[in-house]
């Protein structure tokens, strides 16, 4: 005794009720326009009001960007159909180890790739590059020497190291003498690469994934600071950032005083000089290019006094060049570091016009580390770091959301640290729903060789937005990217630009090349 | 330069409006009492007003039960404290196979062990008593023969069943020629237990994780539906409930036909009568018991003509007996199955007085699966299993918070099955953060030896709250596992009052044991 009801019949009055308060609760500013009651039109209505909510929700495409939009929408269907008949290949649930060769072969990635991505906001200095270029070029075109020091950790450097106990090898002749160059070179890269083959193993044993990943810094370290390389290395940034599609980047370093040949040192002022000049030879090859800017950040076990001094060596420094050093972080593994509220009187010492860039709530934990959110927050925060427990404090949202505090997502550095395996579960899926002020970025792409943005890109697309998102959601990403970024009017307006130059062009190669 | 500041003091007036307006959008409901603006106090505030508004948050305790929660606590946090020094054996971060024999040996799961549990109300009937039960006795005391299909999967079964192409074997004979019993009754309980020893492997082959959870039910479907057998086996679903300290039950069950011997059948109707007496004599040797009602729940793999005969079935089944009988639902890999959406038509012929309580939202999509929830939602579900998508989702929030659809949350379900690894990124985390209504259920405990509800009260407790979060969410747990029961006034009013009684002993108990 079953009816096929075209429309959804309300059985009695009450029903009725319910309904039309169901339809005013969760799409009430459709509510007037809504005379339709049929269960798919209702049905229908809450779906496009959850996008509408959503980040990107109040973009309009126009006809062109409609068009490519269509073409990177078939890309994606297809990827998800593809992954629903066959879930365990579906690279957006797996481990960026496992997914990164298909990732490779996606449409989807090839469209973001070309895609203009805005800034790159959250980076350490010391983990952009990529290791396969590293390896290639910084060990053979300069003097680099490789050593242990006495617990046995690989460190590459350019002097006689205080730290070495073994004695110093020299890279270049040592490949020179090995039998099998090329995998002599694979096995220098895995000092300074995350990758395994089997990182579900890394699951039983997170510690030793924060160990390896403090180990690779550890070995580079010293050799970053030898002055020639820290001048290929930070052109490199550039490079790499340059070759994805990013316009800008603002980047966490410790700005630690370099070495060069002759015993001559350059001082944290005279690092941020080098960087400045840097960027402006860059910037004559390439004047589409806005700029890179530095956030002071240091590791996050000190005391104190050592606190007091950072925020005193901060000032000096923020006073000598404010243009370029934009703000103060503490970064290092949270869960073992000091929480900042030990640091709550030293940090309100931060001058004005500067900011702080915190890391905080990139934790597992639930009310333990993660309170450092409301600590940044109640320190007044530019952006937060991470913010990966932000979902279990709905107290905070609406600061952030009222405030626009950004949140800096980096998808995959999250995953290889073993903070979350299937990067479907990852918060970020609800800040993106909720339309949280969120930009995504990369953490340390060259220790994963993950090429700049395009890779996280890519997961945040597929991962934590809905089948049905669409470009709307990778133009809000470039926008935040941009509208978060501590820039000048005068940047700010070349920056919008350029984006929306880039953004046209990308726009027509879709729709031109034979995706 | 830097001053040790006792009080957060305000750089100027920007900074304390900027300040006060964080305070009134963070904890508007304090800020009329509050005239102490020092950093320590604001901060207290707002976690203060976090734990008001999470799950718990309006449970006040009298002195026994701060007493008892003073214990709970200390246990709790030892176990924390320990967790962050060794966190990669900190049993609520780790999967529950790695993790179980550490729960064990937990204080904290011994007070929950202990706690009067309210209801069960999200279980599988086939998948609820230990398989170590089956095997020690089913598997003994009745003429149990095992075969295997076409496809090689294995059967119990008491009959000469249509499906088997092996010869039957006697389980019992064998098991008296085996050279090591207690090895074969290891092998044996392979069959129909999901546990493996590297349970991270899984990660990367979750699709194998249903074949595997589907084949144990299809192992046992046939032997469970032996007469006998389904006598002693839901005599047994009670007792392990009862030996957990759990009152009630709601358990999804297909209600397919028995056999007995001599080629007798029992009916659908017929099987709700067994439960019934089975419900009534147990009561009667355990009068603190409230009982068991069933939701019939069909396979989510049927064509529209086949759902439509199963809400006839339902409609026949309801009429007949409408106390023990409560509702419908749809059961299966919802990833694979059919979308409820299909059939709105036939689903909205559900009789008067009966409720939904469908699966939905168990899933890792976004804008596919998950929308069951929303089609869940406007078919008016009563309860929703899983909901596990549900964070994706900010526009039903306020729909199931206002209508108090209550979510269904299965922790060590939802990993076994390889939604999630760490617990700890659970999205009841936030579910509770944000009271919405919830119970804590087992979902198919007996397949992974999980002791009803004990060990998933503890991930509950340990993975899904803050380290803050006390002896009130327990309690609401429980609280909300009465609330959200079908049950009659008369049925409610007891139960509050067994329940009221047994958790006064149990307050006692903590305090006047050696904890």
């Amino acid at each position: 005794m079953c009816f096929k009801l075209k429309m959804f019949i309300f059985k009695n009055f009450l029903d009725f009720v319910k309904f039309s308060f169901l339809l005013i609760i969760i799409s009430n500013n459709l509510i007037a326009a809504s005379i339709d009651f049929s269960y798919t039109s209702v049905r229908d209505k809450i779906l496009e009001s959850e996008r509408v909510a959503a980040t990107g929700g109040s973009i309009w495409l126009n006809a062109r960007e409609a068009k490519a939009n269509a073409i990177l929408m078939k890309a994606k269907n297809q990827e998800i159909t593809e992954g629903l008949r066959n879930p365990d290949i579906y690279a957006p649930s797996m481990h960026f180890f496992h997914a990164k060769s298909r990732i490779r072969r996606s449409e989807v990635f090839r469209i973001i790739s070309k895609m203009p991505k805005g800034s790159f906001l959250h980076g350490h200095q010391r983990g952009m590059v990529s290791s396969k270029w590293i390896i290639k070029n910084i060990m053979s075109q300069f003097n680099v020497f490789s050593c242990r020091d006495q617990r046995g950790i690989f460190i590459f450097t350019a002097r006689n190291h205080t730290k070495c106990v073994t004695p110093l090898e020299n890279v270049c002749t040592e490949r020179n003498n090995s039998p099998d160059k090329k995998q002599y070179d694979r096995v220098l890269e895995k000092h300074i690469n995350m990758f395994t083959l089997h990182p579900e193993i890394g699951l039983t044993e997170r510690n030793k994934l924060w160990e390896k990943f403090e180990n690779i810094f550890y070995a580079t370290e010293d050799i970053y600071k030898y002055l020639p390389v820290f001048r290929e290395y930070n052109k490199r940034i550039l490079e790499e950032l340059y070759a994805d599609n990013i316009m800008y980047a603002e980047i966490r370093s410790s700005l630690s005083p370099l070495y060069c040949d002759r015993n001559r040192n350059y001082s944290s002022l005279e690092v941020l000089n080098e960087l400045e000049q840097i960027v402006k030879d860059f910037k004559k090859t390439h004047p589409d290019f806005i700029g890179m800017k530095i956030i002071y950040a240091k590791k996050n076990n000190a005391n104190k006094a050592e606190m007091c001094k950072r925020i005193d060596t901060f000032k000096e420094l923020y006073k000598a060049k404010p243009n370029i050093l934009i703000g103060f972080d503490i970064v290092g593994q949270e869960d073992l570091g000091e929480p900042l509220q030990k640091f709550i009187d030293e940090l309100s010492e931060l001058p004005e016009g500067a900011n702080f860039f915190f890391h905080a709530g990139e934790t597992n934990w639930f009310g333990k580390t993660d309170l450092n959110m409301l600590d940044a927050i109640l320190l007044n925060t530019r952006r937060i770091g991470h913010a990966y427990a932000l979902a279990k404090h709905p107290q905070l949202w609406d600061t952030i959301k009222s405030r626009k505090i950004a949140i800096e997502v980096n998808p995959i550095s999250n995953q290889i640290l073993g903070y979350i395996w299937d990067l479907r579960n990852h918060p970020a899926a609800f800040y993106i729903a909720e339309d949280l002020p969120l930009i995504i970025s990369g953490d340390d792409p060259g220790i994963w060789n993950g090429k700049a943005l395009s890779y996280d890109f890519y997961y945040a697309f597929m991962s934590f937005t809905s089948a049905h998102a669409d470009l709307r959601v990778l133009k809000q990403f470039a926008l935040n990217s941009i509208r978060y970024a501590i820039l000048t009017p005068e940047e700010k307006r070349q920056f919008n630009k350029i984006f929306s130059k880039k953004w046209d062009k990308f726009i027509d190669e879709i729709i031109n090349s034979k995706y």
